[in-house]
């Protein structure tokens, strides 16, 4: 059955590979799944027939036969579980990669989402110069005890599952804002992970998606 | 082999049932487990003991035999697989139900933590009257977006699955702000979850435990 994805038509981060639709991408190049890819405008996003799709109205969806699946945690997780390759046989260590996958969108993402919301949402505000000094303190606390926690393993978990490529895609986020740079070991983890064959074709997938329509 | 869970010696809700051992409490009553309960305090969440069993010094984590968990979804979802109640047998059923977990941590559960940042760690800040009602549109655009989806519906997918057990339980957090009873469908959804008889187990479990420690 083909696998089809959505992604944005015109990414806002013009082809960095910050967009979640980046974490899908890479999965399905971990497990050596080819797939279809739509472009999605921002209007045709709240319409109803993304809707259907996404009940929030973003990207990336995934459309495989007759299921529809939304939100990349999920999608990451449905493609791990349907193809070798990003969760450990073990079931405990499985049960381990699949908590790092929340503690990445649901405890670490959290503050980082925070401060892309402060100067999107909130950029012209009077407020939002001092305010952003006191969320990166919050990803600092977050990023202290992941530092932590990884030591200088090169994974969070053994060998590399969908918990690391979840991880290492929400931290990638923070690059430009120089707080990774601050944790040298969580620094060399993304990079390892961005090192890796399937993250590499991903990329370049999704930047090739930016330069076509921007040059159209 | 026993389980083990660990929550607030103290809950900051005093016993309301906000915290996220509520989430575990519920799924393991709703597949009729026992399990025991680990009381810690703030200072001792941020100790060696407990960073060991959850890196970020939060509660609740979860230990049965040599398996330790954190991360409430994550638990709630390792609850859901290994007992039968929680997810429904068909795949894709399955795979759509594992989906409405990742958007209640991911997506929906975003602005409401951002709320209760807002309040906690920044309520004595000058701009935080001002920023509040910008915070509780960004939730009503969630909201809004999910009760659509739900409509008259009783849960989000079909039967009462673990994406319903932690999507009522992120909108139960909003209850007293006033927001989710702008959305008469979201509200009687979370009742619906809140009359279940394994939700008023474990309600009452919590409450026992706040009860108990501050009449001591």
């Amino acid at each position: 059955m083909t696998i089809t994805i959505t992604v944005f038509e015109r990414s806002p981060d013009q082809g960095k590979g910050l967009a979640r639709d980046m974490r899908v991408r890479w999965a399905l190049e971990e497990v050596a799944q080819p797939y279809d890819v739509r472009l999605v405008s921002f209007k045709a996003m709240k319409e109803p027939a993304h809707l259907a799709l996404h009940p929030f109205g973003q990207i990336p969806t995934y459309e495989e036969g007759d299921l529809t699946l939304f939100e990349s945690g999920a999608i990451v997780f449905h493609i791990a579980q349907r193809y070798a390759g990003l969760l450990p046989d073990d079931a405990n260590a499985r049960a381990r990669a699949i908590t790092w996958m929340f503690a990445a969108v649901g405890t670490v993402e959290q503050p980082i989402i925070e401060r892309q919301v402060a100067m999107f949402a909130e950029g012209d505000r009077s407020w939002t110069a001092e305010r952003l000094p006191l969320i990166d303190d919050r990803i600092r606390d977050r990023l202290g005890e992941l530092s932590t926690r990884l030591g200088d393993a090169n994974w969070l978990d053994g060998t590399f599952s969908a918990g690391d490529l979840m991880m290492v895609h929400v931290l990638l986020r923070l690059r430009r804002s120089g707080i990774l740079a601050e944790y040298p070991n969580l620094d060399a983890y993304v990079a390892r992970g961005e090192a890796r064959p399937a993250y590499k074709r991903a990329f370049a997938a999704q930047l090739e998606v930016f330069t076509a329509e921007s040059t159209r």
